[in-house]
């Protein structure tokens, strides 16, 4: 369907072709964010002893699904990441943990899936470490900040 | 740390114990939401050829990323589902496209985690899929709406 | 759909609901057929030194696949399986190798799917160590040849 | 062993070195069938409701189980995929559904293994949502149609 | 083979059959250390910055591969873990990280391997991040120190 | 930190980037060694029924987590192997088998936990075979041996 990359001339959902893009050096770098209570606040952005596990058990598991994301995002082909990166800072205005994850690579396809699920996957391990303290906490802001290499050109939001 | 049942005596990140609980029926279910352009919302949501791949890709990618959450978030428990599902439907208004994901087990610990991660995952295959036309998609609302089973008893959000 | 169990009511594709069925032992016995060349049937069914080998690694990749089946066909239920055996035999009449892959388990549902999986990796792995002498093979009759436990009994096929 | 490119020098398996062939560009084209019930065949074949859902479920499986070939096949070589698509038709007469599966790469080693492993995971996928009403259905035929690139050159069977 | 219980009567490496086995509370303890030169040492054991992160990574690594290890020990079952502990301790006096693994379970076989592949990975994972330093760390003593739960009794080396 | 190469400018554990290294040729060796008692000894060294399929069953283990590796080590880059083999010695004295693991890649990054990875899931596999005979099997040695390739040079322990 027109524009629809992923769905072929029969409507039907397969991988893109890309064995004819060239090979370029590629990035991406996604955003999200989690608003949690006062009290997962603190503990984990204030400074408290959890604070570097919390965040660094996140950020390990950040890394680990971007190099998945073609074992969970059907369509996505396999790529080789030359870096991937989590970070996190803090909006103490919203209560909120923002979660940054960048990716480069050399190959034929860009990698904003990869960059969006290190985000979403680093920001659902934080949920899972404060669960037990704050049941409605909620994702959101999940999206590409910027984008470059391939014809598609630089982009950023 | 007080609260934070991930966090060991000495500070640190580790599985918590559940060998003690019971086996209980327990149930999960989590929403998310992807806010689209009006080119990918009508192809989407209003029906036309693609409809049913891109979201039945979904379906398929949020089911099977609900089974491997412990592949992806270090410190959850391998569970043994007895039935998830993943539906998706429409708000006009917001232009949005709604994922529910709802997760049954029987088991010593919850499975709000499983029914996260197939939203979360989900909605970035819907993502994946739309993202030739849209590139300012946005995931926002990924959260717990209800949950059984357990000593916390009955929350709903 | 009536009797699709993966169908819901509205006609989509969901994993089955089996909280409400009883664990019972359960076992699965399935069967698969690869039909090679002379060169091959001589070396892997007549006691080279290759034999052992070929065989050897079809029989741990296809109990690894067992293992494996809730990964690769997206509506299985994740089961404990205790036990999985890949074994081979020979048809010099048909010039074919046969295996045949039995599971056991104590759970809430059936694993022919298992079976069947350990079978089709079992036999693809002797394709795989083949290939280099035979680009003709053909893997046939991969069949479910008998269930028992559960609900619908014992059947044999 | 001479011909069994996975078998070293001393009967042993391992896997082929493949780091002096050089990249080209490779395709490779699998099929496979599955015999199944008059219920069946009208329900997934003739265009009742349940098709789009199962067919496109097997679709995405076996798409997915193409990418994860060197996770299965203990012997094969991590491969870039650039595409991997997967198409089904029907044989009124022998009612039977029949897969294909291509596979197209940049890379040193061919990906029939690919192709083949996409065909059968799509196949049993096919099998597990229609077993409920067909225990006897059988996969068979499963062979490599068409491979191209790397120095055994064009090969069609 | 008497004794060797993963291989069969016909001499082919299975899995066990553990079905007939209670489900019982088992417990399992192995440890490991890493020889590394007086630069790793003073940075990872000594408190300097990288402290945290390189343990910190090793633990979340080590937890991760002990759910794993039916995907990686051919002919171990799946299990369900109630707890995974990853610890480090230092040993001035040999310069060697010590790490230890602690899994828990209810079930029908004994998770030994999941705490000897648990201490196995987290070391690994010390030397990845360590090995711009020092090119001849070692990895010795993994071995099970303990062990309880089913048939075979309390064991203590 | 300084050296650390997975440390970043804030002390954090993240992926190095490898964007900007050249492409070339790589080979790593690793060793290792498991000491197991005199019945185990005969058994696999001395050529009764079981070694064949002890020791193939290692291999396999070993040739499929060296391709694993990226998936257990939270910094490791997905790599493009193109050998992994796995071997295995005796040594009598020390009752003692050795297992080394080679790997070659065309890539940006070495591969020697690729090879470390081999050797230990390869032992651990031993290991898991024995178990039943012998619970005080200790793997050790676990090292380097030789790496080519990159900026580092050539490496002989």
């Amino acid at each position: 369907m027109d524009g629809f990359t992923h769905i072929d001339e029969n409507g039907k959902a397969n991988m893109v072709d890309v064995g004819d893009k060239s090979e370029t050096k590629r990035y991406a770098k996604a955003t999200g964010r989690i608003r949690v209570n006062e009290e997962v606040y603190s503990a984990v952005a204030k400074g408290s002893v959890a604070k570097g596990d919390v965040l660094g058990a996140a950020r390990i598991a950040g890394i680990m699904a971007a190099k998945k994301t073609p074992e969970l995002i059907p369509l996505c082909h396999t790529l080789l990441l030359s870096k991937v990166s989590v970070e996190f800072v803090f909006d103490d205005k919203a209560r909120e943990i923002i979660c940054t994850c960048e990716v480069k690579l050399t190959g034929r396809t860009g990698a904003e899936m990869e960059a969006l699920t290190g985000v979403s996957v680093a920001l659902l391990t934080v949920y899972d470490m404060c669960k037990a303290i704050d049941k409605r906490m909620e994702i959101h802001g999940v999206r590409l900040v910027e984008k470059d290499g391939g014809k598609s050109g630089h982009f950023v939001s």
